[in-house]
């Protein structure tokens, strides 16, 4: 065995044993094998210097190949003399890399691996599909379904735990969360860890917390091994530690650090802020350079957009993928669709609770509504929620468990969607008809869907596309009955509803969806 | 008995025999004593040349002066060689009258008459009050509570008479209505009698039909008689006659005509149009003069506005007094009470019922939200009915009897704003905080009233204005309940509430209101 052999060797070894439980159990590629399954990933463990700064003082990347392709990576100091790259494959065949670094130990290493099918649940990274919609790298559609923890990563163990499992029986795939502690109402502790050396209220800002990131690490692919993506936050208002106001270099150093460790998690979105417009020592050119690094240094390209407070966000910025937006206009999702041509997705449209702000004390049928008035426009919808709880652990911000009443409707309005409307293989573009009744239909005219909202007509006229041949399917929204209508429709029809309010309307083009 | 003596004793005779048994029975202030009640009316009824074409050959008008003022009004031919000058006093006293004409048996005659107190009952037009509000000449508010039944002067004679019962019990204090026949969708007969004469599709446009407008003076002071302001709509699309269309001349002369016969009575406001950015032939021109018009004709200076399908009126021009929009985006009324410094009134936010169309198939409970809304915001809603029922007799347009669930909640809201916010006498501005849950209060604090939509809050905070002690009543607005809650409140205090949505909290100054 040459030194070549032994370091590719061991790589794959720390890649494994380094990986948390549940990547391991669901696809644990062959560390012994030298093989790595496709969108999951590889991560060089190199010893080097631990003496000055190696967090400043010392670069290490490497460049991985794949037959013409050539990818630039950057790696982290991750403590102890341990230096990474990690990097998630996208092509199935033989690779090769070599690393660059102005520590000789770190420099001109070189290895190949072998990427392997993806096993079954590994779909690869969410991708934008059909401009208005999000698949799987593998093709399989994703009709988001986000919800919110945002200071989960930094409450009790027992809860993060709970978190988890609470995620894995509920509807949502897609969870955002705080990079940085969070100090606002309902959330007055310190973190258990800092992400720089911490002296009293002093921040070493030329170090990281190896163990603070280790963490994070740990979370975001326990979310991958459950199918949820991490909707990242890279920087937030709700803060006493400093982090919201650090000096651009430290930003910038925080944002290559960050997209260095977690860039190969194939689970990963980055959304630049929450409320970016409340951080006030930033600027507009701030924001500019920080959507540059993210978009420069992410060699997987994941999905990217900022969230705002009061000032809306031009999302038709090229650095974005969709709009990540904070309103509860829910009637402006189709006009903003057709102003932007991205995904719109409200990532925060209040929350289902009974807490005092106006932001968390909606009904859970109100929370329900408005994921069927996004979806019946062709976008998609965030959920939050903020029952005031014993012990002041609320979903919306702390994980733990579900209160409300929303989480089964939204499943059962998601379920719905991905046997319909977004039904693969093929477009799974929603074309929305621009007026309610809200109306969306497959670009391909095999599903047309519609909800009523508070309206309740007793019949409703359809001129349906000439040439199909549809079945009709009427769905009541809060009571979550199915109830297929009798007969066939084509071209001009009349149909008879109940007359009640909050239902949704499904044609199918029969023999097809 | 001098000549003079006879013309006015006849012109009190006719003006009492004229009117219909409602006002006679409601106020019928004394003919044979030669006076009458301030804001009913009187009536000049002088026999003249019937000879000709006296629409357009004769002019006759009289001029009423009490002490200093001389107020010019407009009489008109209302067939058989009868002339008529209709006026409305408003001030207690002694009046005199003259007339001119251009017909000798038509001019210079002359008369008093003495205007006495109104009897209860009677409480004058309604004018703008506080910028934003309403409220009767006596000086009571008029908390604006309003309904639609287009057409209901052209439906059979039982179904007028329904309509006038149903309105006796109903919470709607304004009825939009119109002057024309109506032609569309469940609006598909021929009406009993013309405006103008009609021979085939051949419309006399230099006559009117006298019959036609006693009928509309019939049914308009039968409103009168029961409290229900006539909203009249002077044009609108929905034609197949040809009245959307007209020559200008003839348009000018039927808006004099108008005014000239109803302008007397105490209950009428003018709406130039319905939708009137669909009658196609009218240009901006048209309109403005059509503004002025009304405005220079009208000596009792009703209450003016105009109604639009798609394209928003500027409702801060000068000649109207309020808005009257149609628009379902309840949420921009503060604003636009910002924007125009006027009465805010959406005369139109889609109806209850259950028809095809997406403007009649509102839930009731969707309607009442609505009325809630707008009232949380200072502003004022408009209901309407379209379920399908037998005959499609639609109370939208034909009245009849009401059916949906709303009105009874209208009303709770209506006496509850007449209790608390709106009551008299005093400043009865609300004042928009401008942001939701929808607050709104009284200028001088009194009262202080929100709405918390499908928001669920267990509990809210408030900084009650200084100085004050509340006592506070919770409202569920579905169930109808109105809850003291206990104790006094003063300055910063928390309230708990029972984290249910629907609901309404209105704190109310100890003592006062």
């Amino acid at each position: 065995m040459n030194r070549r052999d032994m370091l590719k060797l061991s790589s794959y070894v720390v890649a494994a044993a380094s990986a948390p439980a549940v990547v391991a159990s669901a696809e644990a590629p062959g560390a012994a094998g030298g093989s790595i399954a496709r969108w999951d990933f590889v991560e060089i463990d190199l010893p080097g210097p631990s003496s000055g700064n190696p967090y400043i003082d010392i670069e290490v990347s490497a460049t991985f190949r794949y037959q013409h392709r050539a990818i630039h990576v950057n790696g982290f100091y991750d403590g102890e003399g341990s230096y990474k790259i990690r990097f998630m494959p996208d092509e199935v065949g033989a690779w090769n890399w070599t690393t660059a670094s102005n520590a000789q130990a770190l420099d001109g290493k070189t290895g190949t691996f072998e990427c392997v099918a993806q096993a079954a649940g590994n779909r690869g990274p969410v991708e934008v599909r059909d401009s208005f919609h999000f698949g799987y790298a593998d093709g399989t559609p994703f009709v988001e379904c986000g919800t919110t923890c945002y200071a989960w990563a930094f409450q009790a163990e027992q809860t993060q735990r709970e978190t988890i499992q609470t995620l894995t029986t509920s509807p949502f795939n897609k969870l955002r969360m705080c990079l940085f502690p969070k100090w606002y109402q309902y959330n007055r502790s310190e973190p258990p860890m800092y992400p720089f050396p911490r002296s009293g209220d002093v921040n070493d800002y030329s170090r990281f917390t190896p163990a603070y990131f280790q963490h994070l690490d740990h979370l975001i692919l326990e979310l991958r091994g459950i199918g949820v993506q991490a909707d990242l936050i890279l920087f937030h208002p709700y803060d006493k530690w400093g982090y919201q106001s650090m000096p651009p270099e430290v930003d910038d150093r925080y944002l290559r650090y960050v997209i260095a460790r977690f860039s190969a998690f194939r689970n990963v979105w980055w959304s630049l802020a929450n409320e970016f417009d409340l951080l006030k020592s930033k600027t507009n050119a701030d924001w500019d350079r920080y959507a540059r690094i993210v978009e420069e240094f992410d060699p997987s390209s994941h999905l990217r957009s900022i969230h705002y407070s009061r000032s809306p966000y031009d999302y038709s910025r090229g650095w974005c993928t969709h709009a990540g937006i904070q309103d509860s206009h829910m009637d402006r999702a189709a006009g903003w669709r057709i102003d932007w041509r991205k995904p719109v997705v409200f990532d925060e449209c209040r929350y289902e609770g009974d807490i005092a702000s106006r932001w968390g004390s909606l009904s859970g049928d109100g929370m329900t509504r408005r994921f069927w008035l996004t979806a019946a426009q062709g976008t998609y919808c965030g959920h939050g929620e903020t029952y005031i709880w014993p012990d002041n652990i609320l979903w919306w911000s702390h994980g733990g468990v579900l209160h409300g009443t929303s989480p089964k409707k939204i499943a059962f309005l998601r379920k719905l969607l991905e046997e319909t409307i977004a039904v693969g293989p093929g477009p799974i573009g929603f074309t929305s008809i621009g007026e309610d009744p809200y109306g969306a239909r497959r670009s391909n005219n095999s599903v047309l869907f519609y909800y009523f909202d508070d309206q309740q007509p007793a019949v409703q006229n359809y001129n349906l596309p000439e040439g199909k041949t549809y079945t009709a399917e009427y769905v009541d929204t809060i009571a979550l009955t199915r109830t297929p209508l009798p007969g066939e429709y084509t071209g001009k029809v009349e149909v008879k509803l109940p007359g009640t309010p909050w239902g949704s309307l499904c044609f199918r083009e029969k023999g097809v969806a």
